[in-house]
C-alpha cells in the first residue's frame, strides 16, 4: 500500500502541481477555443504520477523548491498532449477519459489535433524558459525529453503499438512497445529530476535504470487492471484490451505470470537505487504506489 | 525576376538542405512505417523556402557552413509537420499536395498525426544537438522556435483560421491569422539566421521587421496567385479558397489592392534592412523571389 510519507508527498505537491498547469495554460497568449481544448484535458485530472516522480527524484538529492513546478508542468504538457491524440478516431477512438468525455468529443477533431500540437510545443518553450537553470542543464533536458517524447521514444512506441493490432506479439515485441509508448516518458521524468537535483551522473545512469524497470510495473500493473479493475474506479472501461484482442502479459503470461512479473520487476528498481547517493526511500515507496494502485 | 545571385544561392544550398533533411530522418531509430510516412512528406520536395531564407540571413553576416544545414533542417520539419496536419480530414482535407497524394491518403490518418508529432518532437531535438552552438544561443533558438510554432504562434494561428472560415473577416482579422500560422515560422527562419550569424541585438529586431513583413508578402501572393495561378505549375487545385468562401485579400481588397497592399509591404520589408549592418543584398532578392514567384 501507500505509505504515509508518500501520502503525504502526494497530497502537497499535487496541489501546487495543478496550480502550475492551470498558470502554464492560462498565460499562453492564443485564440480562446484552443486555450479552452488545452486547458479542458490538461485540467481533466489524472494522478501527475509524471509530476510527482519527477518531483520525486529531485528529493531524492534536495529539497523542492517553487521553481521545480514548471519542469514538471512540461512532462504533464506532454503525457496529455499524447492521450489527446491518441484518443483521436484514427487512433484509440475512445470518447472517454478519466470518466469525462475526450477532447475531440467536445472540441471537435481539428481541435483536438490542434491543442495537442500546441501542448507538446509549449512543453519545450516551458523547459527552454527554466528560471535558474543553467542552459548546459536546460540543453541536457530538452535533448533527453525530445528523444523520450518523438519517434525513438513515446510516439514510436504508439506506432508499434498500432502496427501490432490484431498480430499476436511476443513478449520481447511487446516489451519495445511498452518500453517505448509509457516507459519513455517515465523514464525521462526521473531522470529529469536527477538532473535538476544535479545528481553524479553514475547516479542518473542507475536513474535511468531504475525507472525502466518502473516502467515495465506501471504497463504491467495496467494490463492486470484491465482484466481485474473496477470500471468506476478506472474512470474507463475495463476489458477493452481483450475486446480488441490486444496482446498482453496477462494473455502472454497468464493473470499468475504477470503478477509474478509485476513483483521482479519492482524489485529490479528498487535495486537500481541501492548504488545511488540518493536519499530513495520515496521512490522506492513509489514502486509499491505504482504496483498496488487500484486504477 | 529571380537574380542570378539569388538563383545561384538556391542552386547550390537547397540540394545541400534536402540531403540534409534526409540524413536528419534516415538516422532516426524507429517503426519503419513511421520513418516512411516522415520521409514521405520530406521528402515531397518544395521550394524549401525556410531552409533558405534562414541559410540566406546567416550569409547576410558570414560565409554558410557544413554545420548550418541542421538548423535549417529544423524549421523545414516544422513547416512539413504542419502540412501533414493541415491536410487531415479533419482539418483542410486535403487529397493532393505538392501533386502528390497527401500522408495520410499513402499511410492513413493515425500515422499522418503520428508522424507529425514525430517532426516536431525531432526538430527540437534537432535545434538541441546543433554542433558547435553556444549554450546559450540554442536555448535562444529554442524559445523563438517554440513560441513561433506553438499556440502564440503557428499553431494559434491555424486555430484562428479555422475559426474564421464561413465569416467576413475584417483585415486586421486577416492579418492576425497570417501573421501567426504563415508569418511566425518565417520569422523565425530570419531570427534564427541572425543568432547563428552571430548578428547584434539591434540588427535581430530589424531582421524581425523584415521577416513580418516579408510574411505579409509571402500570404498576399499566395492568396493572389490561388485567383491568377496555374494548377500545374501550384501544384494543386486553384481557387480553392474561392471555392471555401473563404476571406483572401482579393476578396477584400479587390484584385487591384491586393497587389498594391503586395508592393506596399515588399517596400518595407526591404526598407527594414537598410539601418542593419547585414550584407543584405541576398535576403532583398528574396522579396522579390517571394513577391514574384509562379506558384
Amino acid at each position: 500500500m501507500i505509505t504515509s510519507e508518500l501520502k503525504s508527498f502526494i497530497d502537497i505537491h499535487k496541489e501546487e502541481v495543478d496550480k502550475s498547469l492551470t498558470r502554464c495554460i492560462e498565460t499562453v497568449e492564443c485564440p480562446s477555443k484552443l486555450k479552452d481544448a488545452m486547458f479542458y484535458s490538461i485540467d481533466a485530472g489524472g494522478k501527475r504520477i509524471r509530476p510527482l516522480l519527477m518531483l520525486a527524484a529531485i528529493n531524492a538529492y534536495r529539497d523542492i523548491n517553487d521553481r521545480d513546478y514548471d519542469a514538471v508542468c512540461a512532462v504533464e504538457m506532454v503525457h496529455t498532449y499524447s492521450l489527446i491524440h491518441d484518443d483521436l478516431p484514427a487512433m484509440d477512438d475512445d470518447d472517454y477519459r478519466r470518466g469525462r468525455l475526450t477532447n475531440h468529443k467536445v472540441y471537435g477533431e481539428a481541435f483536438a489535433v490542434l491543442s495537442g500540437d500546441a501542448l507538446l510545443t509549449q512543453a519545450f518553450e516551458t523547459l527552454s524558459r527554466l528560471p535558474e537553470v543553467k542552459d548546459f542543464d536546460k540543453i541536457r533536458l530538452i535533448q533527453e525529453f525530445a528523444k523520450d517524447s518523438g519517434a525513438q521514444g513515446m510516439v514510436g512506441g504508439q506506432a508499434a503499438d498500432l502496427e501490432g493490432e490484431g498480430k499476436d506479439l511476443s513478449l520481447k515485441e511487446l516489451e519495445y512497445i511498452h518500453y517505448h509508448k509509457t516507459g519513455a516518458l517515465l523514464k525521462f521524468s526521473v531522470v529529469a529530476g536527477g538532473i535538476l537535483g544535479e545528481a553524479p551522473d553514475d547516479d542518473i545512469q542507475q536513474l535511468r535504470m531504475f525507472a525502466q524497470e518502473l516502467g515495465l510495473v506501471f504497463q504491467i500493473k495496467d494490463d492486470i487492471l484491465d482484466v481485474e479493475g473496477n470500471e468506476a474506479e478506472m474512470g474507463k472501461a475495463t476489458g477493452a484490451d481483450q475486446d480488441k484482442n490486444k496482446s498482453t502479459y496477462p494473455r502472454l503470461l497468464t493473470l499468475d505470470g504477470a503478477k509474478e512479473k509485476l513483483v521482479y520487476h519492482a524489485e529490479r528498481a528498487k535495486s537500481a537505487l541501492q548504488t545511488t547517493s540518493a536519499s530513495s526511500a520515496l521512490l522506492e515507496d513509489f514502486v509499491d504506489y505504482v504496483m498496488e494502485r487500484l486504477s
